[in-house]
């Protein structure tokens, strides 16, 4: 089953201990799509400006992904950079430029109408919203978003969360929107906007999901050399949809082993810049992670061998 | 198999944002005592002042407790107090009465000199060394430390840790200690010190076990109240221990449920202040805890029904 993705396609310039790369590859929908398309179809519909790399959109569309939703508009592509110091679990944002992301209107095609699972990453709660309005049947819609939305368009973004079906948050994001400071009362409250699944994403100390009919606590995979963070959430949420849209259910142990394919993906992301190591990440790799996750996390995952 | 616990004795005055509590019982051997003690025999050594209240040393025989080591001296009994505010994470330590504790030199009876389970709880690692070569046959000697000997009696400690099997410590000592930032490397580097296994106690962000042979991460149970987490690593220490004495061995199975069955503890131990709901706790309670766990971290132990 295939997804649409909504979200930045960006050039990020990146420094942590293990170095510095200037504008490489990344945003949101890119970072969500190179996990995502181990399990699925994935469609990205995103802008970029003129200045953009003509080879940036042929690495994606080498990795099999959708980019015909990928306009280019006159103007310059949303540039981010930022470093990571020390324990490398949060960004300091040294400058971002929002270019072409500033008039972004994603006009989605009939055949993208269609799709039937959507994920919308951090991006305006507004362009949110216009998308999922756009859809005509969709069976699952997750959204992401961060907290200079929760700060500045609060009221755009419980608008907009009434109409998914699972919201995607760091720890201190679902915090700050449910004004809870213990997470598992945050995520309780949280139902109460809309979405019925709350993840909540605590980087290097797992994830937490919360439904009413069930809850999940998992563990991070754990990683001897984290060399660039940026982009982790969103190939957690890549793996994560990913794998909801092949098994094309939300029982437990889907939800579960979803969780725990997202747990490994965004481990893997975090061991090279920008998409160093999911470029050429393939299905019998995470299985071979999923495996020793499994052992270490003592999960009663039924892995293929 | 019956666990002989060295540690603290003591008089606890805590804030947190639940309440105030002065003067209750506390100290590291009183809390792993109080979970050890559901699987195994424990008993304490430890020294009080005369001031210690009669009543304690009567509650912890009613809980099964060999109290005949807790020698009474003349003085005062070391008292901690502090406070835990917003995430209850860490403590700030307002006042500490070492008391007694100063001229504390354990007796080690010839029947508890037999013992073949020793958990050296946090005190001066001279002392733990005493106590260690007191011993006549142990089996598994498991030591947890705190900032204060790491920093002003490092090279004590280090000679210490050689002589035991299991170092215990939470994640901020760890990374004190090894001088390594990433915990994995942490761990690894730790066992170059002695213990050929390490148990990381991240708080309410679970746990991290690595030998050369296995590592473990395990989350920690949700407590959507914390009312007091004064004494939380000791009692997972407790169940910890406790369960590795009951099952008489270490292989990867009985580590995974000692780790899940220490983190049970600790979330039991924190919903009330000092040790008013490990009080009462019985095996059919930490079970049906177990169960629970089990199901949302998805863990493949095998628990009794």
């Amino acid at each position: 089953m295939s997804i649409l993705v909504l979200g930045t396609v960006a050039l990020d310039t990146v420094k942590t201990p293990c170095g510095l790369r200037k504008d490489i590859l990344g945003g949101s929908a890119v970072h969500f799509s190179m996990s995502a398309r181990l399990f699925s179809g994935v469609s990205l519909v995103a802008v970029v400006g003129e200045d953009f790399p003509k080879q940036h959109l042929g690495f994606l569309r080498r990795k099999g992904l959708d980019i015909s939703a990928i306009t280019q508009s006159a103007g310059k592509t949303f540039k981010w950079s930022g470093e990571y110091q020390g324990d490398l679990n949060s960004a300091i944002t040294h400058h971002t430029e929002l270019g072409v992301l500033l008039n972004f209107q994603p006009a989605i095609s009939n055949a993208h109408k269609k799709s039937k699972y959507l994920f919308l990453a951090n991006i305006d709660p507004v362009i949110q919203r216009q998308v999922i309005r756009s859809m005509q049947s969709p069976r699952l819609i997750a959204l992401d978003s961060m907290n200079f939305w929760i700060n500045n368009k609060r009221q755009e973004l419980v608008k907009t969360l009434k109409l998914t079906n699972i919201y995607v948050a760091n720890d201190q994001e679902a915090r700050q929107l449910s004004q809870e400071n213990n997470l598992f009362k945050a995520a309780k409250a949280l139902t109460r906007l809309g979405p019925k699944m709350i993840l909540i994403k605590k980087g290097e100390h797992g994830v937490l999901f919360y439904s009413d009919k069930y809850i999940f606590v998992l563990p991070a995979y754990p990683v001897e050399r984290v060399v660039d963070p940026t982009g982790a959430g969103d190939t957690f949420a890549g793996g994560f949809m990913g794998y909801l849209a092949k098994a094309k259910k939300t029982d437990s142990q889907t939800i579960k082993k979803a969780l725990a394919y997202g747990t490994i993906c965004a481990s893997i992301n975090v061991e090279d810049f920008g998409t160093g190591c999911t470029d050429g990440l393939k299905s019998v790799d995470l299985d071979k992670r999923m495996r020793r996750f499994s052992k270490i996390a003592g999960l009663n995952l039924d892995i293929r061998k």
